[in-house]
């Protein structure tokens, strides 16, 4: 180890402690994300395991002082590389910083630090009698405070709107060390301009977040899916479209196309026709009004379906559940691996945009299964691969790339919910507006002008441009 | 007139046409807004009322060329001096821009421009089969473009969020003269720096808002409202707190104090205690779920109560609606005016709020009405007086001053939903910590290096710091 290395360990030990600080990386781990499935990883000067507001700030201030790229890391459960960090940065992880600061169930609201998982922060609520309803996936793994930096979503973001819906603020160490709090426990507040959006959904850019003020949901009394089937595409996403128009918000409105749906159809808890289109609804709340949504929801699902099931028993919904959560995994069984693209459109274009999937698929002899988020028009496009498969796995990577299209030609947003990370750093550079690429700089770079807080990630760069 | 007004006037003429410029302002309300009642008013170099996104873009270009700070102004209903220009500045008055640019119902989607007011656009969303569920007031005049520099709220921001919830996207003309489009169409998007949110509550300080992409709701099929009454404050407190625990999230969830009930008793549609503490709540959606949602409040709300009033007849409902909309009125005729806060505290600290208010009052000799958003914490404290004797007028000034020691101390925002403008900026300067002032302002300055873009407004400057 060079002496450069001895003196960074020596220093960050005495923020610390010695057990707080791998200088170099001992866990391989956490110089790679979900991107390890693309062959990407990175590396690192070290990592540091902070236990409070006051030591992450300290860390960054050595940052700011050594120069020193810094690269806030939660659960590391991201698609895009965006807590994946460059050789000679700092991972800083704030894992360890799992209080629950404050707790007020009538005021529906608490104050957690960003080390919790989702999971966690999902049972502290409920033991409140409130709801976090974010439920972006990987929760046993996945951070609160990369939720908030990825502004993270999944299928409840439709009713209840991504993460950001649930900040009324973020306590944040800005790369020059200050910590700074934007908002705060009320509810509504415009005495500043909204620091909280700008760090929801920052990916790690203006520094790292620590602590979160949650404005939450009454705990649901019961939360009751419905599915229903189609013979097709066309079919299926007409009844997405009766859905929207049956007066009613669900909490999630959800589907799972033909292909998806094969793949996954063995452990379909009824019989249903492998190639079938799947809608999938959930309504959340007091059991009168929450069985009055899925009742009207149900009537509007019935129009061209085959199959419409809306299971009652914690049994039947269960295993529904278990069953939405192994569609992915059985995608991936097919050939072994896959490559996924994540993007959005306006809702009104989500039957362009698969069926654009499919031409771009078929014409490159490609393979996809599509699921996601119906009511936001978020789509996950899977393009099924060997990875063992070097050449392959390139063509597949090729492929999902071309899905960039999509949302470019229907209005949409390159990404809904994986964020921009560096896996889509060239297409952003490429594909956003110039006034956009500006602006988004000039504030990142006005509050890091050193740019030392996760560079190369989320922002092009200005020699992009 | 001078020779630089007349090269003004020559040269906005050029961009606007000569019917579309007033230098000097002819029209004396463009530089005025509800603060007219605080005695204040403003002055320009002149005023303009652009036509398109490209006119505003224009006349940007030349305030930076020229040198001339802009003042964006919506329907002038701000009570914050947000929108109240200084002398030298010029109007920018997007008010002639209503186009619906696109609507698109089957996806709840909505692109329209900054200069439609409130009410048009309730309108508008309503022919589309939408809703456009934020209510702040004054809907004749006020417009969407300031509804989202203030980011407006009112009573139903408790369960939908305040106007930046309805927002996907906003197009806005930078000081630079660029026209940055921030987000769009889609309801995900995590491409770039949440822009929008960023422009949403900035009161001008950004640019001038041309545009916007609304997220909207289906149109509810009911609104039903109830109201019930307590004879004092804690009671009415305590039914705040029952309703808040009943499990569901209603669309509103206001309240009246006793002195603003007293002053408003007399048009109460049934007899009532003049005395009372209301408690109002509203329930909308499709009429199974409306209806299962106010039963449960309603039983909730019951104990304690002297009397509750479930309307459901459309004139008992309007009945109910127009005597809260003279509630204001009501509370302005006691004395003749008023002078109003505008603050908000975590829902948990309301009582106490509300204490400190009356303590604070009586220590000064003053009398007070409050009423607000409750279930947001947001209360707007109104301080009884009579216009005409400037003494008088002075004092209740200074009592409403005094009011910021209430979220000062309870960990509450100097505003809920006024804004600061010009009325609060030395209180923000001096209130709110170094960290936010600094960071907001090198956002600021980064977007706005001339400092142009209503300038003494929202941002407390650097000297102030």
């Amino acid at each position: 180890m060079s002496g450069t290395a001895d003196a960074a360990r020596r220093d960050l030990a005495r923020i610390v402690g010695d057990d707080a600080v791998q200088v170099p990386v001992a866990d391989r781990s956490l110089v790679r994300d979900m991107t390890e499935t693309r062959g990407l990883s990175g590396d690192a000067l070290g990592a540091v395991f902070p236990g409070s507001t006051d030591e992450v700030a300290a860390v960054v201030r050595w940052c700011a002082k050594v120069g020193v790229p810094f690269v806030p890391r939660g659960g590391g459960t991201g698609y895009a590389g965006g807590a994946m960090p460059d050789a000679g940065s700092l991972v800083i992880a704030p894992g360890r910083m799992t209080r629950v600061r404050e707790a007020v169930p009538q005021a529906w609201r608490m104050t957690v630090e960003a080390g919790l998982t989702t999971r966690r922060l999902h049972a502290a609520a409920a033991g409140e009698g409130l709801w976090f309803a974010p439920n972006p996936g990987a929760a046993e793994q996945s951070q609160l405070g990369g939720n908030i930096a990825t502004n993270a979503g999944g299928p409840r973001s439709f009713r209840h709107g991504t993460v950001r819906s649930f900040l009324t603020g973020v306590e944040l160490v800005l790369a020059s060390g200050e910590v700074l709090v934007a908002g705060g426990a009320a509810r509504k507040n415009v005495e500043a301009l909204d620091l909280t959006g700008l760090a929801c959904g920052s990916e790690g850019t203006l520094g790292v977040i620590t602590a979160a003020w949650l404005r939450l949901l009454p705990r649901p009394e019961v939360i009751l899916p419905a599915i229903a089937l189609y013979p097709d595409r066309r079919a299926g996403v007409a009844a997405l479209e009766a859905a929207m128009a049956c007066g009613c918000v669900p909490t999630a409105l959800e589907f799972v196309d033909d292909r998806a749906f094969a793949a996954a159809a063995a452990t379909y808890p009824r019989h249903a026709e492998p190639g079938s289109f799947a809608v999938i609804t959930e309504s959340a709340g007091p059991a009168a009004i929450a069985r009055a949504e899925r009742e009207i929801i149900v009537d509007a699902l019935a129009a061209g379906a085959t199959a419409v099931d809306a299971p009652d028993s914690p049994g039947e919904q269960r295993a529904l559940e278990s069953w939405r959560d192994g569609v992915s995994p059985a995608v991936v069984a097919v050939r072994g691996g896959k490559v996924s693209e994540d993007f959005a459109v306006p809702f009104d274009r989500l039957g362009e945009a698969l069926d654009m999937i499919e031409r771009i698929a078929a014409g490159n002899g490609a393979e996809v299964a599509c699921w996601g988020h119906a009511g936001d028009g978020n789509v996950h496009a899977s393009v099924l691969v060997d990875r063992s498969d070097r050449p392959a796995l390139l063509r597949a990577e090729a492929v999902a790339d071309a899905f960039h299209a999509v949302p470019r030609s229907l209005g949409g947003s390159l990404t809904g919910e994986h964020g921009i990370g560096m896996v889509k750093l060239e297409t952003a550079a490429a594909e956003l507006a110039p006034a956009l690429l500006d602006a988004q700089r000039a504030v990142v770079d006005a509050l890091d002008p050193a740019g030392l807080a996760n560079p190369g990630r989320k922002i092009p760069p200005a020699r992009m441009l």
